[in-house]
């Protein structure tokens, strides 16, 4: 079944982890677990101080030259009943916070605050790397399916 | 840093579920949950009982029409010094139960065999449904990554 529009804006809200497909240049999908705050109506995620396996993010490769992805935000249980995912498409936008105007800055400044909020763990680890760098995630659809009726 | 052999043997082996990303027709990534065993070098996942979205899956028409996928094995951790993610490049057969040669089906009956023992919940979930089929998702590339040594 569907979930309803007030648990989706939840789990948005407060889900810790998503995993976030990009196409490779050959047009092959490229998955990564992401960390990301819900904000303004997009998903946003930093290029933050956690240890990366590379310096150059294929991540960032990929939307730079492909904005198109998609976003899958569900939880595994034991208990099948309790299974759920919410999946968006989305549109990609690269924000390099020394290169943006004024509003698109206090949209990032304002992200960027709520990832601080949501995770404790940026008191430890730099919510930003140099270049300061954001992506933006706009859904352009958000499909949802449970087992059973979704509460919290 | 990389995972050891062992332990990525050992996690591909064991960890519940992974994520599967295939491709639209539009060439836009799709993803979705799944449940697997690694049997024969490959991951095996069954259209099995658990309740679905809708009877006409995604995934198989999108594998059907494009057999290169991705797969992400990854555990998310509040403590973010014990993150680590396991991702495969895969080509994907659809494999009809009814439809293959007898060694196709035997492989597929030991994968079924390994579902069965990973999974206890298949004791009252069907594992395939009608018509019988599984995914053979085979390996093109493997990368692993952990912010940390990962053992067991």
């Amino acid at each position: 079944m569907k979930i309803s529009d007030t648990v989706v804006k939840h789990l948005l809200a407060t889900w810790p982890v998503a995993r976030l497909a990009t196409l490779n240049s050959d047009g092959s999908p490229h998955q990564i677990p992401i960390v990301f705050a819900w904000h303004d109506g997009c998903f946003w995620s930093p290029i933050d101080g956690k240890p990366k396996r590379t310096g150059q993010l294929t991540r960032l490769d990929n939307v730079i030259a492909n904005p198109i992805a998609s976003l899958l935000v569900d939880e595994y249980d034991v208990d099948w009943t309790q299974l759920w995912w919410i999946r968006a498409k989305l549109d990609v936008t690269v924000i390099r916070l020394d290169e943006v105007n004024p509003e698109t800055l206090e949209q990032a400044t304002q992200a960027i605050k709520k990832l601080e909020e949501k995770y404790p763990q940026y008191e430890s680890t730099a919510v930003l790397r140099e270049p300061a760098t954001i992506l933006s995630m706009r859904p352009t659809a958000i499909m949802s399916w449970s087992a059973s009726r979704v509460e919290f």
